[in-house]
């Protein structure tokens, strides 16, 4: 672990100051932004999350908006997935795609109005994507960055805290479903969501200038509940398999290889970017796959800065993309993006320093 | 200072395990991958190098590679800048905008040969962008990421240990100038350049396996003259002048306002992207533009992570965009971007948590 210094090229969140008073230890690096990673005590965040309730500053997760005329357009221009059935107020997770076919970014796609979309997008920049599109395209379109900063309350008591804040009407959301209201006068998106598989909402701040009253709103609504300050769980999301762009994926990875194929639709149109590409993958069948590897040894690996070399007998078959103690298994675990030859219950070994350690290929999800 | 949670989705340089051998103490994130930013004495660094030589891993300055038929009208459709001169062998700093004349990125372009280009970019992603261009308009052109990672030598004893590495010849290369050679076998581009104004040169390793291998190389090389460690250097960046694409702009600064209207040549094509915004900011003349603020007071201020309101009378007149302790000036300075009216000279104030500190604008660079 090293410091991180502070610049002005990672912008502070609007819930920055709240952070510090709650104890933050560590950053990522995420979109132009610093992201809280811990507060000082992992497994007592890794069990808040998986049996209670964290509240987690996400402003990283930025909007990329996309207003006017063709908007709508624009979107399925983008997205390889059906968007014609999409209603206001519901969001969609799509895999975006460049002309090959390669995945570069993996959003939930909101539907604000029938001109107004966002792309609350992961760790690449598809505002600059959309913008050369949208341009070359001669689109009548407006893409932007707007002032929205999600904060996260996640695990299974999240319900209950966000009912208490906004009503219980928030309960009969559907996944991904979201709606526009106010919480203590400060104008929020409440969406069903987070990058976590134990339930929860999103809070879209649409007030950078109120963050840390946002926050306090939430602590305070949390107490019965025992909330806590919490963050995307490494351990959490790798035993759910849940993909991070960018760290599971390089620059050749397309979404069959990393499991989203079921959030494709090939018949879109054909001006749909990357779906020529895709739908050759389909036909001839993805090269490599993602499997879970479970590690030999009961002591905590060090995470992951590189991908580490898979081995099949002598050849390299793969590679581990990350890499985490998990709580509930009691081993390393870590995902493999591999070739397709490699199945679950194969045994490989992972070289990492220059020592090889033996593990078993599994199923994802882990849990 | 907080700690930086490593992570794949931030990739370690060819060079990281000789940067942790050499004591490195911080990092940034830059282009999805971790930067030094210090070695633990940070006044040593910045005289190491004023007076002697240092050696900076610098792998994050990643290329954007264009080959094939149309490399050179994709290079020039991206740049606002006449490439028609521009020989192999040459390098050219260049002000990349989108089509609105934003600023996107200033990187380093590279005329490799007559149909291959290297983009040395600042912190944003250009892989996509010159993709989404490339592919749109049909060019028969790859673009890619090739395995470049640059180590700089800076300083004013820097060319006498470049010299004693590569031979004399390297004491005759122009600005932005390169040849491709080998150092003990390892092939590298060695380029006169680098993010400093105390003069020097960058090898660009092409082998990412060897980083470890070249970074001591250059060490033992360095000795005569005492070479260290060191990085870009943020008091001497800013006393320098020298902008910081993402710290020191936002999304609507277009080249004029940050002082890079000579490298920009508007007799280029019509299909220039940009440029036909460009020529209207030209026309019209900017709304902000870069000045230097010098603040009273002589204890070092934190630096910033997020731009300061600048006030002139009771109006917010623009933004402190970086802010540091100058070891020559003895002051803290910074980078106003302000509107054209605010004039070298005038006294303003910047608000810094609720803190008001009188400072005067002066002409960039400080020194």
């Amino acid at each position: 672990m090293y410091q991180i210094t502070p610049s002005t090229r990672l912008r502070a969140s609007p819930f920055f100051e709240a952070t510090l008073a709650a104890g933050v230890t560590s950053f990522t690096a995420y979109n132009h932004m610093l992201m809280p990673t811990g507060y000082g005590d992992p497994e007592g965040e890794y069990w808040r999350l998986l049996k209670g309730v964290a509240q987690w500053d996400v402003a990283v997760e930025r909007q990329v908006e996309l207003t006017g005329r063709d908007a709508a357009r624009l979107a399925q221009i983008l997205c390889p997935r059906d968007l014609g059935r999409c209603q206001v107020g519901q969001g969609k997770y799509v895999a975006l795609c460049n002309h090959a076919g390669t995945l570069i970014n993996d959003p939930v796609l909101l539907k604000l109005d029938a001109d107004r979309y966002w792309l609350s997008i992961a760790d690449s920049n598809i505002l600059f994507w959309a913008r050369a599109i949208a341009a070359e395209r001669g689109l009548q379109v407006t893409v932007s960055e707007p002032d929205v900063s999600p904060l996260a309350v996640q695990g299974p008591k999240a319900e209950a805290v966000v009912a208490a804040l906004c009503g219980d009407w928030v309960r009969t959301l559907k996944y991904f479903w979201f709606r526009q209201t106010e919480i203590a006068g400060i104008p929020v998106v409440v969406i069903r969501s987070g990058w976590s598989k134990q339930g929860g909402f999103e809070l879209f701040l649409m007030d950078g200038s109120r963050g840390v009253e946002l926050w306090n709103i939430v602590a305070e609504a949390g107490r019965p509940w025992d909330i806590g300050p919490g963050n995307p769980n490494a351990c959490e999301r790798i035993e759910s398999g849940l993909l991070s762009w960018g760290g599971d994926t390089d620059d050749a990875t397309n979404p069959f290889e990393v499991r989203l194929a079921r959030y494709l639709d090939l018949e879109v149109p054909d001006d749909v970017i990357g779906i020529a590409a895709l739908r050759r993958v389909a036909a001839e069948g993805p090269r490599r796959h993602q499997l879970g590897v479970v590690l030999e040894g009961d002591a905590p690996a060090t995470p992951l800065c590189r991908w580490a070399p898979i081995l099949a007998g002598k050849r390299r078959a793969g590679d581990l993309t990350n890499c985490v103690w998990s709580w509930r298994l009691q081993r390393n675990i870590g995902f493999a993006l591999i070739e397709t030859a490699s199945r679950p219950g194969d045994r490989v070994e992972v070289l990492r320093a220059g020592t090889r350690i033996p593990g078993r290929l599994v199923e994802l999800p882990f849990l």
